[in-house]
């Protein structure tokens, strides 16, 4: 962290934090009050500002119910605070961040150069769509995009889209996390009726992990049990293993070298901190993350178009491949894809960091037994931000922006107003941690529970059905 | 050219000059008379020893029949002699030297850690395939080689082995040089019976070169016409394009990322000579040239066994795709490819460099009517070992060793004997430099008319099969 500075103007921390404290209470108010954008906006702007001269006054920073003579330990397992990282470190297999509130995703937009999602993204989607939004949206979970304006003003031109996502597999087991850009796919794709294919990228988890590639392509296959089990319309989805699709499709493979001819080794370099000690595996792999973004990377899709219009639906951590992607795009004669961007799941122990789908204890996974939901969640492994005691969380009221399970209801409990009012008594200190903890178990549990049972259903014929390169049932 | 250098002993050059002329006999008399190996070595040695001393005292290379008072202009094509190019310089894009003879091949071999082909090599082909070796094998040109002991072990016991070579396709017009592993390929398939694959590696043209995936890739289906017109057999050849089959073979994908895994920017940095600024697809293509070196690449016809041994007939710039790939094969658990490793065909300009299939006038082409072979090997086209004039021509004789029309004639003329006698006759005078070149144009006209016959034959039906994935007619 750094030191602490005195400004012009300087106050002390207590009166930085009473006024933080007001100011964070009149955004919230104003929101509730759906006041207009720009006065909220300026609300939010001071917001910003003053947590930005307590971080510069206290060294550390503002969370609302942590006053500042509290020795905030924030962070059990997160990276210390070594008095080197105020910035937050994302790229497609790091994410790191000293902030208890996760990353800051303002911050990234800027540092990404990418747009926010304001409210009248937000509304035009409900608009186009005719359809409510998606929590993820709503809640500023999709937080960030890329040209989705020109897909929306297309649309509206009767000029269709398709959807992108994907997947790495490392593993056979399969997070709550991991389905965010699923769950959040899905429901563009039927509330848009639009084809959607899915990347298993295998060849890289082989080239990445210590795994050989047998082991990456049952990954690829258990995984898409649980991609499908999220409801995906078989008639309009198209999953497929870069193990097995490369092999499978020249258009695919020429995409691929288009993108490798047009991109050098100083460009991925400076998008992904490649080195010359990495494997030429690495190295040429962001062009085959890219090819699926160009229509014609599917021939028995788009019939050899190459002109229809991707969007991405992905967590912001995948970027970079994309931002590479849009600059070789025109220089190929390919449109440039659009993106919507996520946070990132935080982790049960903190939204300091990305779960990890290799430490069991970090997150709730879609194998869990509701007994196991219920210990991870309980037993100190979901980082509160409630008070040590009863009386003193009474009194200071508990802080739900650093509190995870508050963070995983605001992901997975779909009633605005239920969450609304969680947050105001958790805040106050009326809820205490071991009832909102409650809460997220009884919503994890039957969704969980509900999961296993659908992935069920997901015999290997529907998984061949979903993987083979066919036609798509779809108006563009 | 380095400055002279006297060292102990020196003599004068014209000293030196009929030392060497005298040696230079010796060995050829020794040859003709089929003396024992060790003497023929040791006069070898000789000549090689009174070779570099001549360079050091004259600052310039022996060449029979040119005495050291004459200015020996040996190139008006090739690289300017700077001061700085004692090496030559041989990768897979450039082959260069200042000498006229060509390469040091002697050297390059114990640059690149081959193994000469000695006489003990060439006679135990001839034991194991009960046929005459190959004038290649003849003469030398096929002369560097890999493990070729290893493979006639394992043949000699019965367990066989597979056939690799490749072609670039980076123009429509092939020259006779292109011809040159094609020819020895063909001849090995045939007193070994034993299956061949030929990649065109269409994708590598496209990433060097500034064409289009189209034109690589009718560039292969032109190359195929005439690959196939040197006569293999269907039933045991698969010629395959990289952008084809790259896309219909999960297989030869998963040797491709294996082998990239394997592989730092590092290590291709030091074996190509790629930079930070060469675009990633070149970087990772040497995986692509490597992976068709393990027999599973390709389970059509060797169902799926990985420890089919492969050998890999071509010519030595080629080599270092093929050390990268022997070093990376038994850390993914593959043999190492043996290779037959043959010299450049020399433009028709001089032996510095090799024939550029964009220069129409530095070689004799495919397409050639007989009337353009015999304008472009009189037509000072073919640089010359003669004198200038018939009498200084009478009195020194011509240096065939720099001559091209002689070089070309040993890579074409089959007669042993016949060919010993213009060598001599033009070494003596008694051959003119226009009698020689009439014999080669007489010896180029009806092999080139016989190629353009057979190749006519070869429709679009016959490159299909040639070029579908199938299993092959062999037992290994």
């Amino acid at each position: 962290m750094t030191d602490c500075q005195e400004g012009e103007g300087a106050k002390t921390p207590m009166e930085l934090y009473e006024r933080l404290s007001v100011q964070g209470d009149k955004v919230r108010s104003l929101k509730t009050a759906k006041a207009e954008k720009a006065e909220i906006d300026s609300a939010i702007q001071l917001l910003l500002k003053l947590k930005t001269d307590y971080k510069q006054v206290t060294g550390q920073d503002y969370k609302a119910g942590c006053p500042p003579s509290e020795n905030m330990n924030v962070s059990d397992n997160g990276p210390a605070a070594d008095g080197t990282g105020d910035e937050d470190s994302v790229d497609p297999w790091n994410v790191s961040t000293t902030n208890a509130k996760g990353v800051d995703y303002d911050k990234l937009i800027v540092r990404f150069g990418s747009t926010k999602i304001e409210k009248d993204l937000v509304d035009r989607i409900e608009k186009v769509s005719g359809q409510k939004p998606h929590r993820f949206l709503r809640r500023g979970i999709f937080f960030s995009h890329r040209d989705m304006h020109q897909v929306l003003d297309a649309y509206e031109k009767n000029k269709s889209f398709y959807l992108y996502t994907g997947r790495g597999p490392s593993s056979e087991a399969m997070h709550v996390g991991h389905l965010i850009p699923f769950i959040f796919t899905k429901w563009l794709q039927d509330v848009f009726d639009i084809p959607l294919v899915i990347q298993m990228t295998d060849d890289e988890k082989y080239l990445w992990k210590d795994l050989t590639l047998e082991e990456c392509h049952r990954f690829t296959l258990e995984n898409a049990k649980d991609i499908i089990a999220c409801g995906f319309d078989v008639n309009k989805t198209f999953i497929f293993s870069d193990l097995e699709y490369m092999g499978a499709s020249p258009e695919f493979y020429r995409n691929v070298v288009k993108i490798q001819k047009h991109v050098t080794f100083n460009q991925v370099k400076g998008i992904f901190g490649f080195t010359d000690s990495d494997c030429i595996g690495k190295i040429c792999f962001p062009a085959i993350q890219a090819a699926p973004s160009f229509s014609n990377s599917f021939p028995q899709i788009f019939g050899g178009r190459k002109d229809v219009q991707c969007l991405i639906p992905c967590a912001i951590d995948q970027d970079p491949y994309f931002r590479m992607t849009r600059d070789v795009a025109p220089r190929i004669g390919y449109p440039k894809p659009a993106l919507l961007h996520s946070t990132f799941f935080p982790a049960l122990q903190g939204a300091q960091t990305k779960m990890s789908a290799s430490d069991v204890n970090s997150s709730i996974f879609l194998t869990d037994t509701p007994k196991q939901i219920k210990n991870k969640v309980i037993n100190k492994h979901a980082f509160s931000g409630g008070k040590d005691t009863v009386e003193e969380h009474r009194k200071y009221g508990g802080n739900p922006e650093v509190d995870v399970s508050f963070m995983y209801l605001t992901f997975f409990l779909e009633d605005d107003e239920q969450l609304e009012k969680i947050r105001q008594d958790y805040s106050s200190g009326a809820i205490l941690t071991g009832e909102l903890k409650k809460i997220l178990i009884e919503t994890l549990q039957p969704m969980i529970a509900q999961h296993q049972e659908r992935r069920k259903q997901v015999n290997e014929e529907i998984v061949k059905q979903f993987m083979t390169p066919r036609p798509l049932n779809f108006n563009l």
